[in-house]
């Protein structure tokens, strides 16, 4: 994801440099705006202009304005076009952005006919005169990302410079789309041990990020007729985009207080869609973070053994529990049912793009034949450097420290809140990289506000929550793996500041 | 790609380990008939039996059988169902089999209604009783591969590690779809000074290889509405069907004795398709050998000047030109109309899977957005080696040598080839990785027969002719980049033992 959005030449040339990007041309006229380099007073180009300027569609241009205008960047009046608007505090020159987690940022989405408003929606009154000074995140609480100052620098050079003078030439060659196969040996030593996950080498399927199996996996779906994939109520919206995106639909579980509701899958909660497959945090919910009850893991089993179907278990964080054993994969409940996802990228780091599939047999084959037709892998000497570093021990160990270090974070976040907002209930806290803190209701739209204002980068649960559920949570996802060591005590305060 | 396809178990319980099943169906049942696994006179499974087994569709069994068949391999009568052939020769235990190139391996192309019957596709007759006996390759002359033996380990090394220790934190983290800026800004500076390309590391994506590249244009094409992307006549199968998959028309453009006829572009030749970009190998037609005359260097883009169409200029090996200065990027004539595609697989080895793409302004945020969309880029420590490893001169220094030593070997096989088959002509020799060796009419398909039983891997000029193109040419494309020193004079030998 990008973290650089923007940079303004005198003639407003826009330099996007991400993908979403409406939420990056917002980002890219707050900036103007608070650096001073847009002035109070100034006209904007029509959002044809702007679009046609950007090579964007002008939707999104249009969009972007309507949203600043919301949020009181912007003034619209008949006649007058889109200005910046004025303000009563003075410019100050913003440090740089801190770097985006692998939560997304929040979209606009569009309000389902007849759910109920969502309380996040709610339109701050603009032109704000006297607009809240927003300050650039001084403190980042973002799910989704690792301390990435932990990252075993030297370890990991360690493995790479065995795997390298070991690797034999023809790994530098075009590989086997299911990855290295000493990679895949180890990973399936690994798994069966720490997920408890049923695999046997030929089974896996070694991918450059969780998108990326999500992808796979959803093209062979596509190609074998399937139609819809069923997800959480609350999660990513980019994995529920990527399934649209290639032409599933995505229709919702409902979720109650034991979780995601499963038995709707074979049941009227999803109005008369038959899924042929369901998408599921089972170990711990994302971001809600429970893990689903024994009764559910087996019921999701039982409607993909009857209907043919396939669960698809984004297994992100499973190293990390703490209070009890991991919970294991549901994959080994049913290895030729479910699909199982699971990734580097919350363990070690996103940056190495690593992640791998389990694969039911009747999909593996076709799994490879999908990669393979477009013919990538993830780097070569990466996978034997990563399996180097599984082998070696290097990476149970690397695990243990971090669990320990997020574990005590997490003890402080649950101290820190119960000291400062003894009103606030902290959930989700048993395992994984991110709490919830339950907020009165109605409120976590003033708090992320609050929030804004004091340096802190985090988000709300609202921001997790599929379009067409009604909104009947509020709280904030705490990341507190997020950020490094000397930055978690001032991210902390800053937290307990904006906590009601 | 993969290279290992199958290994047999008592149950004829066959592991598919590749993507193109079909062809890895067949390379494993001759595999197993060839060890002596499967004896002649067994009878196989039905061609649904074993599908159902292998989870493949039954008419990819079916298809693989039929050709075996016809190869000789097996046998059909009606009513005794599909039998190993018998064979004269004594069996032996074949050693294993060589990588593959990049290079596709053959496939059956299914033959355009009205087109004359391509010469390579005579049936030998069948059931041979007398089969000879097929050697596994022990010579690999199949284009596409750099010698993986020369990958510059220690110099890669050094890159890494200096890389690796000076990455900021943030580098572990999710980034810019487009990849790291420190490789975008020295690939920038490298492909302006090396290729003639012009360039800011702003229009630059870093993508996991060619294919990745042009998978993600094509999205950006199909989303803008544009229907079909012409394709020259000879190519890579992979890449129009990378295309074709994607949902794309691949309309073929003529070709005479100075390359690619661009001028059907917008002239009679395409039929009245009218296609929104065209894919070209310009400075080294792939696998032909020609550079792409100056005078249709213009036409191309003044077809797309015109047009607003595009030119998916691949230049996979630009670095390799031997005789004279390279030729410049197309790329460089018009970079609003022309999207540069390069790789470090031909230059340093595909197992990095690093390739880049130079965007016009025009489709720099939609490819931004397409790709980001799925999230995943080459892991970011590789990508900062690779800027390490550029901008020290380690780079500019493995070109330089392994030019020298590829310039060798294409002397010595003009040389071995002047001096054992006088009437073979070699051509496309000014640059690359291979070189095109014409054979008499009608002889390619014997020719490649020989190199296969003298146990040389080598493939034909019509294994990449576009299957509704005429055959008109025969001769081998020989990749003499393909093996390491050692084996290199053996196998310019076994191909001089198969030139007629």
């Amino acid at each position: 994801m990008a973290n650089e959005w923007a940079t303004f030449g005198s003639d407003l040339h826009l330099e996007l440099r991400g993908p979403r990007l409406r939420a990056g041309l917002m980002d890219a006229l707050r900036e103007a705006v608070r650096s001073g380099r847009l002035e109070a007073g100034t006209r904007l180009p029509s959002s044809r202009a702007l679009a046609a300027d950007l090579g964007m569609a002008r939707n999104t241009v249009a969009d972007a304005y309507a949203e600043l205008v919301a949020e009181g960047w912007l003034t619209a009046r008949q006649g007058s076009g889109t200005r910046v608007a004025r303000r009563a505090e003075p410019r100050r020159a913003e440090p740089r952005r801190a770097a985006p987690s692998r939560a997304e940022p929040r979209r606009a989405e569009p309000r389902p006919a007849g759910a109920r408003p969502s309380r996040t929606s709610a339109p701050v009154p603009a032109p704000a005169l006297a607009l809240p000074r927003p300050a650039a995140p001084a403190h980042n609480l973002k799910p989704g990302t690792p301390d990435l100052a932990s990252f075993p620098r030297a370890e990991w050079l360690k493995a790479y410079r065995r795997a390298l003078t070991a690797a034999p030439n023809e790994a530098f060659g075009y590989g086997d789309p299911r990855g290295r196969i000493e990679l895949r040996t180890v990973l399936a030593e690994y798994l069966a041990r720490a997920r408890g996950v049923h695999v046997r080498p030929e089974r896996i399927v070694v991918c450059a990020g969780f998108m990326h199996g999500l992808m796979l996996i959803g093209q062979v779906l596509l190609n074998r007729g399937v139609r819809d994939v069923a997800v959480e109520s609350y999660g990513l919206g980019l994995h529920a985009g990527l399934l649209t995106g290639a032409g599933l639909g995505t229709p919702v579980l409902p979720f109650d207080e034991r979780g995601t509701r499963v038995e709707e899958l074979a049941g009227p909660g999803l109005a008369g869609v038959h899924p042929g497959a369901v998408l599921m945090t089972a170990a711990h919910q994302f971001p809600l973070g429970g893990a689903l009850p024994p009764d559910r893991r087996a019921a999701v089993v039982d409607w993909a053994r009857a209907s043919g179907g396939f669960v698809l278990e984004d297994d992100y964080d499973g190293e990390f529990r703490y209070d009890r054993q991991p919970v294991g994969a549901l994959q080994g409940l049913d290895p030729e049912r479910v699909v199982y996802l699971g990734t580097a990228s919350k363990s070690l780091a996103p940056g190495l793009r690593l992640a791998w599939m389990v694969l039911p047999e009747s999909l593996a084959a076709e799994v490879a034949a999908v990669k393979g037709a477009v013919d990538w892998t993830s780097s070569a000497p990466d996978q034997l450097a990563f399996a180097e570093f599984l082998a070696s021990g290097a990476y149970d160990r690397h695990v243990r420290a971090m669990r320990l270090r997020y574990r005590r974070r997490r003890d402080q976040l649950v101290a820190a809140v119960a000291a400062h907002s003894p009103g606030t209930r902290v959930s989700g806290i048993a395992a994984g990289l991110h709490a919830v803190l339950t907020l009165p209701p109605g409120t976590e739209q003033d708090v992320l506000r609050s929030a804004a204002w004091h340096g802190l980068a985090v988000q709300g649960v609202n921001q997790f929550r599929r379009p067409t559920v009604p909104a009947t949570l509020d709280g904030l996802v705490v990341g507190y793996a997020t950020p490094p060591d000397s930055a978690w005590q001032g991210a902390l305060r800053a937290l307990c500041q904006v906590l009601p």
